[in-house]
């Protein structure tokens, strides 16, 4: 058996870098990928502090950016040598789910389970993978497209951000900032960031934010309603998913506005009757990454967006358990890992 | 003190006809009308059942068409002697959120509260009231447009109702029959009415079901899929307000579709795991009638739609307690009043 080097979770905030199995092709349809860079996911953190059940020495990361290493025998699109972006949620593309744009509900969906680490297995490789030129300056920007910065285009998809309107971004992680990201290449004229950390502001305000909201809960809702000229937003997107993000995106999106929602919901409570009340729909989920990659992909290759830039803190994948930490402590907004 | 009849209700299934002060002018911008058919909503049952708060000797009643009778001094688009139809909302048509097409939340919002009588108060009379001729023989139809059939018209737009597309109606009430027509008009091929009464069923047909699904819980869930050919409708319209008709509808609903929910919810919880990882979204609310009232008012008077069919029944005022007891029972889908 040939083994790999692979970040592993045992406990709440028990991070190892361990020896397991290299993965293999196990369907006509796979390809297994070494790993260029990888990165540790705000939703990595619900793991890491045991709000999820832990599957105690199983492998955890879900992004990552490598070189075909090896493709099984239907795989006719990709091939070894291909330096390819893989989307963290597997897609063959063809069904109807992916051709109806929501790739992440497709028939044949798989994740990437070992995206921090030195190899991983895609499940779909002709479907998933977007084959690009191996340029390190960019893997920052690219790796973000595998999940961060595809989650927070989708946030913006689903809440209809327009151009010349007002959009409010609940949630400065890497999701939220790449949200601002998306409001402000689709056009939005008044971005609000809602953000206390002025590390994570100062990106926002280079993503496209033109305001900056530090206070919460009323405090906040009041500071929105005032920007947005007191209707609330055109756009909300929340990008946190406890209950109180939720509450705010939903207040502070005006009537008839959309609540685009993509971070996972842990405790989330929908306050049903300010929706009904308001006519603030809710729309969003996990990503389509597949379906934004080649749009986005395009706008990293033209200079137009730098979403790289949420990695304020790139590591040797052997100090993993250290980027957990200075996530977890908000010591980073999100760390990027090469093996 | 002038008085009038009017229904007022006092108790769980207290409904009386009683004396009460004729409704006047209160602020420049009111109308008084004289009620020529007002109606019994599903949403009037929530009352009826004690399953709202009731405030005992209360006027009920939110859907009228009449004559208008008396103006305030600022009211210039419409003038006593005309026929008007009367949205259940009242507002001004030219603030914020009534330019964006939520008349719903208008700044100056306001309900008829004593549709079933003599006479109702119209809060925003200039930004309400839409004046037609005064045909007795589309009575049904005008009817229906100040509330039930703007309301399923509300939920098929919330929920994208599309051209050649898949659209399941969860509920048979009025507004639940008004969804299927909706639905029709708006193009949708294949359109799934959830009913087990065989009289709206037959309604439902002749509004543009192309499927029946009598059954509930899972095997319902079944047999809209089977009909989407395994994969959920492309719209789901919410019409009763309860957490299992919600679930229903968020179930139905293949991923990346839109439930258009217009019930005003009861108990609802929503499915917000569900929602998430098959990116069904939700739209919807109290609907903005009065931005509908003059496309449905072609629709009806060009012969197109026929939505006073839901009315299968038709009393005097003084039988109004009558009206309440047959629809709580199901033995009427709606009751029309005339005083």
């Amino acid at each position: 058996m040939v083994v790999m080097r692979a970040t592993t979770i045992h406990a709440e905030r028990d991070i190892r870098l361990s020896e397991v199995p290299e993965p293999t092709i196990q369907e006509p349809t796979d390809a297994v990928i070494s790993v260029s860079a990888g990165c540790i996911c705000g939703s990595d953190l619900w793991n890491y502090r045991g709000e999820n059940q832990i599957n105690p020495g199983s492998t955890i990361g879900h992004e990552c950016i490598g070189v075909v290493q090896e493709v099984g025998s239907q795989v006719t699109r990709v091939a070894p040598g291909d330096f390819v972006l893989v989307p963290f949620c597997h897609c063959d593309n063809t069904c109807p789910h992916c051709l109806a744009g929501v790739q992440s509900a497709c028939t044949h969906l798989g994740f990437t389970v070992s995206g921090q680490a030195e190899y991983a297995r895609v499940t779909q490789a002709d479907g998933s993978l977007v084959v690009t030129d191996d340029d390190a300056t960019l893997y920052p920007s690219l790796l973000a497209l595998t999940d961060v910065m595809a989650t927070g285009w989708h946030a913006a998809v689903a809440a209809r951000v327009r151009p010349g309107g007002t959009a409010v971004v609940v949630g400065d992680g890497a999701v939220g900032l790449c949200g601002v990201l998306a409001a402000s290449v689709m056009g939005a004229e008044t971005i609000v960031a809602m953000s206390r950390h002025p590390d994570r502001q100062a990106i926002a305000t280079s993503f496209g934010a033109t305001h900056i909201v530090a206070e919460r809960g009323k405090a906040g809702l009041e500071a929105v309603r005032e920007i947005t000229g007191g209707l609330g937003a055109d756009a909300a997107l929340e990008c946190v998913g406890t209950d109180d993000a939720m509450g705010t995106a939903v207040r502070s999106a005006r009537p008839g506005a959309m609540v685009g929602f993509v971070g996972v919901p842990h405790g989330v409570n929908l306050p049903v009757g300010q929706m009904f009340g308001r006519n603030v729909g809710l729309a969003g989920g996990m990503a389509p990454v597949r379906r934004y990659l080649p749009e986005l992909l395009d706008l990293v290759l033209s200079g137009r967006i730098n979403p790289g830039l949420v990695f304020d803190s790139t590591m040797a994948l052997d100090q993993v358990a250290d980027g957990y930490r200075a996530m977890d402590q908000r010591e980073a907004v999100k760390v990027m890992l090469q093996p």
